[in-house]
């Protein structure tokens, strides 16, 4: 994977504005697994988000379906 | 991945074609999921789709397997 | 994935000879769906396949197990 | 996936070689599926593959987990 | 996948300070396998593990879902 | 993939250490098969392990979850 973070992309734009915001979020994984809580930092190979315990796991982007924000 | 966000390319094209016309479309991710709704951007790394609710999900586009437009 | 295109490759010939020649095909997918139909259209991102009532779907190439012309 | 087809490579050669030699293989996917059959033809994004009816099928290269000399 | 082993992205500094802190973590792969153990060593293709007898394993990061420490 | 095979690497030379020693490895792959053998050579793309009976499995690293040194 090559470092693409250009920091003009609507997706990366969205996970800015998610960490911002500390918008709770949903991110399902290939695995299936969904892991929800706020997204802590993105850089080009993961995103790190921090569960309502202040957990952190970091995911790696090749892993990641889809985010949403999440509805309560 | 890299930016590959040729506008002349056909599979770009015809997803801003669907942005544009608001197609309500079938979109089907590695994860077996079956996202339904309009496409609302896309970008070299994630499409972003919306559903009846205006519910918006950030497909990886590392994780689409197909998309096509619904059947009514 | 980068614009690998180059329409010398006997895997990209062999997109554009099933095109033209209309062939009915098989196109299975990392999900194990089986998509029947003929090749509409490849570029470097996807393959674009019509099935017996023109419904168009387009898959992405990185979801693609392999191809091969519909026995009958 | 970029054109990497350097064939130095001992496995570019290898399957050059099962081409050369007309050695039944067997080539398990990602999908779990396992083809059987001749090698025919590689390029840098696709192997191809027929049966004992001569029947072909282009695999891609991101779907391969193994290829092995079958074991009569 | 290309070398990007930009040591001041945080997903390499975190994974370099779990090394540097042995701390226990968990390892979530594509294939549902969760590792725990200490972290080794990582290089742009790999991630090693050791468990609690010492036994390493060596874990391509294509493979990896997400890291996290793990929670006692 | 891009060809990375730089030998100062861990990853690289710890798989080249277990090809000089002849270590007994057990390799998982992302469709769930484990294949036990010693690894015979590796390139860029691919890594091939001859079991038992010297039948050699030609793996694609792509399909590589991880590899580790059989416990007896």
């Amino acid at each position: 994977m090559l470092t693409e973070f250009d920091t003009t992309l609507p997706s990366i734009r969205q996970v800015q504005n998610l960490i911002k915001h500390t918008t709770p979020v949903e991110l399902k994984l290939l695995t299936q697994d969904v892991l929800t809580g706020k997204v802590v930092w993105q850089d080009p190979q993961c995103i790190c988000i921090a569960d309502e315990n202040s957990q952190q796991t970091t995911v790696w982007k090749q892993a990641i379906a889809y985010i949403k924000p999440k509805t309560s």
